[in-house]
């Protein structure tokens, strides 16, 4: 196992006492940072960062340099993964992904091929270069999004509200939804091998879209393809952020997984009731960060008196919002660090 | 009391003992029927629909003829409060609600008056035709948006998947907030006053974006004024349905209301669990409509072995998507009529 100058967010992950917790924030790369925003200012767009392994290191850094987090999260994409089983994606500008061609059939699954790692090579070489940079420093997070979030936007092609199309496919070609699932499971298993083999210390599983199915249906198309990657994943510590999914918050709790994500709107000690002994991962509401700076201590206080020493893991309960002055998220991150439990 | 032939859905709310369980659905009027569609494409926008009350009734009575449900909701919209204290909507073809202006300022807010229920009289009027046509066969669902999720529109302008803006005046704002919230509260008093003075024999109160705050802020901010509702409103059975808001169905389950709808995506004995002996409305998720019949009579029956008599009202847990096959609707609808305690 690698020594790491600061290990705080790997000792947590794994249930043991720190000093303080540690504090990352999702979506610390990006457009919260004016460096960022240069860079990608000169760019083609969104893809051009994520697909030159230079450039992914560099804006994975900038948080590290800036910010002063625990950790570096690769800087990339969920949507990597259908693009390497066969279904290009596009970023529109303000609008977000878009799939000009969906999954609406039988063939249509059958043509997506089970992804090797080597097929998102652009993201594992911005790995070990990232940690070349890093030079020991803090532990690098790897990460890709659950198969449920992925096979949404293989079939709806794009964010919906309803994800209806989606949900329709499960109720309608259930085994070709499962076909589906599993190729996307064996797929993000061969991805964050890659990433791991590449230098990840850590790996966040992202259920975006877990709030979007009713409690049964989150069982049998969610939950069974992100406990066959947890249990594929053996080498280090795993976060399974499933976004909404309040319902199923036992039954994550009982995955081969570290830690749980929480979300901004749930309370930190219902959510402890429910998953045992596995750390906690959040849940600062990030809108809180447009507050003064004394309501920002004020609100981050209310967080850290629920923390348990080696239980949990300062972070949002959801991304940052780009236009959330950086200047104050640092100043959150001081705080945080701040404290001794 | 108005003589209703049948009133199954006023005693379901009031938690009386009933042979079988109302039925009636979210969006039961709109784009799902072959007629609302002809009638639509002849007019200038939605808007024509919900301001010409000889139009907005005919709709109305749509789903009452050809479904067979157990009530009818009047057609309109919740931007009409908005609108009626001052700011103007457009309904921007498959985009949704527009408002060319927002609520950016205390001047703002200042400039927006407390409604009237005249300042929407095309929809007291819409219910007084509706009510000669119903001609005393079943009850009239009047409605209205809870104070927070109107106040989402007016601070955001449209539809939004983080909702920051409006958040952001919460945490940075929050006496400006509680004054807009306050007259919206006040606005939807008169309103909903007038619409039980034109007819309404129940109304619902629909919280679309509750799921999108943390529960402390749900209570003071959103809870609040619902409760300020329910409190005024005195006349009739009240139904509320805060979409997405699990974790504030205990606090809910205090106000002075009859009902308490629950999503899809709840599972029905957890809701009971938390609201006493409030009647429950809900959940059939609308996205199991595209099942095929078999699989619609399967998934109707999980829901209704989980009702009690005088206890549940049969819907949806969530408005019905417009590319629904109207016959399967039908189909549903027929099932659960068929359904004996």
């Amino acid at each position: 196992m690698e020594n790491l100058q600061n290990d705080l967010l790997l000792k947590a992950a794994r249930g043991e006492k720190t000093e303080r917790p540690p504090i990352w924030l999702m979506r610390q790369a990006g457009r919260i940072l004016p460096e960022y925003r240069e860079l990608r200012g000169k760019l083609s767009g969104f893809k051009e960062l994520v697909e030159t392994p230079d450039l992914a290191a560099e804006v994975t850094m900038q948080p590290v340099d800036i910010l002063g987090v625990d950790a570096a999260i690769i800087f990339s994409d969920i949507l990597v993964i259908p693009e390497a089983m066969g279904l290009r994606y596009e970023m529109v500008e303000k609008k977000g992904p878009w799939f000009p061609e969906t999954i609406k059939s039988k063939s249509d699954v059958d043509r997506m091929i089970v992804a090797e790692a080597s097929g998102v090579q652009y993201t594992l070489d911005a790995i070990s270069e990232t940690k070349k940079r890093l030079n020991g420093s803090i532990p690098l997070i790897g990460f890709a999004g659950a198969p449920w979030t992925i096979f949404s936007y293989m079939i709806e092609g794009q964010g919906s509200k309803t994800f209806s199309n989606a949900r329709k496919m499960l109720y309608t070609e259930p085994e070709l939804s499962h076909k589906l699932l599993e190729k996307i499971a064996l797929s993000t298993i061969n991805y964050l091998k890659g990433q791991i083999a590449a230098g990840a210390n850590i790996v966040q599983i992202f259920d975006s879209w877990a709030g979007i199915l009713h409690p049964t249906q989150y069982e049998e198309f969610a939950v069974r393809y992100i406990k066959m990657i947890c249990d594929a994943i053996q080498d280090v510590p795993k976060i399974v952020f499933a976004k909404g999914a309040y319902f199923a918050l036992e039954s994550l709790s009982e995955l081969d997984c570290h830690v749980i994500g929480a979300d901004w709107n749930m309370d930190l000690s219902d959510v402890r009731s429910q998953v045992g002994d596995k750390t906690i991962q959040g849940n600062f509401d990030p809108c809180a960060l447009y507050c003064s700076e004394e309501n920002i201590v004020k609100e981050a206080d209310l967080m850290l008196a629920k923390f348990e020493n080696g239980k949990n893991i300062a972070n949002l309960g959801h991304g940052l919002y780009p236009d959330t002055d950086w200047k104050k998220v640092k100043y959150f991150i001081d705080h945080v660090k701040s404290f001794r439990y």
